[in-house]
């Protein structure tokens, strides 16, 4: 363990989760012993992933117990020897940095495939069992203990926390289905859902520099920030194809998870375009298509879960140029402080708020 | 129009086709005065696609009256001006050639695209009415008369002309369709339909260094003939499951059009597989998928019609280097003479062999 002088904390206090009966207790953890490739985090801020709250809600198993939260950025705390970002520097103490929520080996038949997130042995934030090793395995917690294989990414100093946490999730998601649709300046772009995801896309769309981008969401008030994050033009569902019957959809981003809309991608999608579906991480009824309309129409349909390391990187990259930083700031009320995680999550299951955090003082 | 100083016969013969009613009258047609870019070429061979029969048997409607035939290699009589062939050498007389099935202007938004089969001002061999101007547009003639805007590949003199005929249309779309699946050396792959495009498939996968190539069709004689062009394994389709279990295709090959095996490709798609739908070109009923497993599987499905000219010399210096090459000659049996069009399309209606060829001595 590189402890590079500084005195650490022996512990760590986390909320840990035990299950839908069971709940959260906030715990003091011991601080690992750290082998060689780890990095020890001290948190900053965690955002609340609605897949989080998938668990919580008992609708995705995880083992238990378990420290949720994949979402964060905090300050390097010691290094197990020398560890490498993905910008090829050193990691070292009193970096900030973000990580990737799964680890990559790097040699499995998926990594060398370019589908490091389906990594053969991958390990998750937020989604593992506490071992008598690896504790601190999610966000949620003043610690966060990266294990070898984690993508570790520098946080500039200026980009606001709120901004800059939900990078390894939301943001890495969106950069990760832009370049599996080859997303061009020239594309017009629709996005399906108007939540972190969807206004994510609309902003990275106009970030990289597409001049129409046309956003759907059910929530007048989505469809509302939708615009403010730079969507050219904002519709309800059921007059999406009116609008797009004009343009013609080059990129589809369907973040929403919702069947009809993923079936309605299949009716905007111009001739040569491509569909990135994202939302539907849980079974939902199935779509369909014709397949000699799909054929002639020379349609491609990505699946996108999580991301690579690459992605991340872009991610971080765009939070700092984009002029919707203020913006993403918005998204996120006042901070819970970890005593207060039932109340934070019960907030982000009835708030309309994109994103709730936990702020770690 | 550049004769390069051989004569020239001042006349072709083509079949024209006047619809289902009208049929063939095999006429003779004036050569064209060529404008700038333009080439006319002397018919060596022509087989008879699949696309053709269902235009003959009314299924596909095309402006009348009009040359059929699109799969064809030929020599160059003559051209308009300077014309360069794809791999940037001028086209000059007596170059034996093959073509695009289809015109590109290269400047559209669709060609700047990538998707110049498309292009917004397309003209296809084999598909056009005849015209003042452009009488001789499909492969079954004496000549055939390249407008400009036509991608001119070269075809290797000692290349079997039944072996090079079917490159412009069933070859160059299967390369296309490996392109646009980033198809590998380490792929699993799935041919789905063994006919011409079927056993194509089969062998440049192998070709390009797929060790597990597993080719499926009803029709046992077809599966016979995919072991011989290098198939691994060869398996009746309700037996695919069984097998795929095991492997998980990487790249799935659906050239069939059948709905119920474009269906089986997303059951037997592994983890970031990649399919291919290029059979469907009839409507056909809807198939269905459930999005999360297509998400969180990472799932690719691409349309592929037609194909680019890059995909048409790819094609042909696959035929150049394909073990495989006396198979394809095999497939061919003893072309007809343009007189018995009519009896060469009826045999390619009812024989099982892949193609029918008509001959121009």
């Amino acid at each position: 363990m590189t402890t590079t002088g500084s005195t650490v904390n022996a512990t760590a206090t986390a909320a840990v989760w035990s299950g839908v009966e069971a709940g959260f207790t906030v715990d003091t953890l011991p601080l690992p012993a750290l082998r060689r490739g780890e990095v020890l985090v001290r948190t900053e801020l965690a955002t609340i992933c609605g897949s989080d709250l998938h668990t919580i809600n008992g609708d995705r198993p995880t083992p238990l117990p378990t420290v949720l939260g994949h979402e964060a950025i905090g300050h390097v705390v010691a290094t197990g020897g020398d560890v490498t970002a993905a910008d090829g520097q050193p990691v070292r103490q009193g970096d900030r940095i973000t990580w990737t929520i799964g680890t990559a080996c790097g040699t499995c038949r998926r990594c060398r495939r370019g589908i490091s997130q389906k990594c053969l042995s991958v390990r998750k934030y937020g989604h593992e069992a506490i071992d008598d090793h690896w504790k601190l395995n999610g966000g949620f917690g003043t610690h966060v203990h990266l294990v070898a294989g984690t993508g570790v990414v520098k946080v500039p100093d200026q980009l606001p926390a709120t901004v800059a946490t939900p990078a390894n999730c939301a943001t890495a998601t969106v950069t990760c289905a832009a370049r599996r649709t080859e997303l061009d300046a020239d594309d017009v772009v629709v996005v399906l859902g108007c939540g972190m995801l969807g206004l994510t896309a609309v902003a990275y769309a106009r970030d990289r520099g597409c001049s129409t981008v046309i956003a759907s969401d059910v929530d007048p008030s989505r469809r509302e920030l939708a615009a403010l994050f730079g969507a050219t033009a904002v519709v309800e569902p059921q007059d999406l194809a009116a609008i797009t019957s004009e343009y013609g959809a080059d990129v589809v981003f369907e973040l929403s998870g919702n069947s009809r809309a993923v079936q309605s991608a299949f009716g905007v999608v111009d001739l040569g375009g491509r569909i990135a579906l994202v939302g539907s991480v849980s079974p939902a009824p199935e779509i369909s298509f014709e397949p000699s309309g799909f054929v002639k129409n020379l349609t491609t349909v990505v699946g996108c879960h999580n991301y690579r390391v690459d992605d991340l990187v872009e991610a971080v990259a765009f939070l700092g140029r984009t002029p919707a930083q203020a913006l993403f700031a918005d998204l996120i009320p006042a901070p819970y402080a970890l005593a207060d995680i039932v109340q934070a999550v019960t907030t982000a299951g009835t708030s309309s708020a994109p994103r709730i955090a936990v702020q770690f003082p």
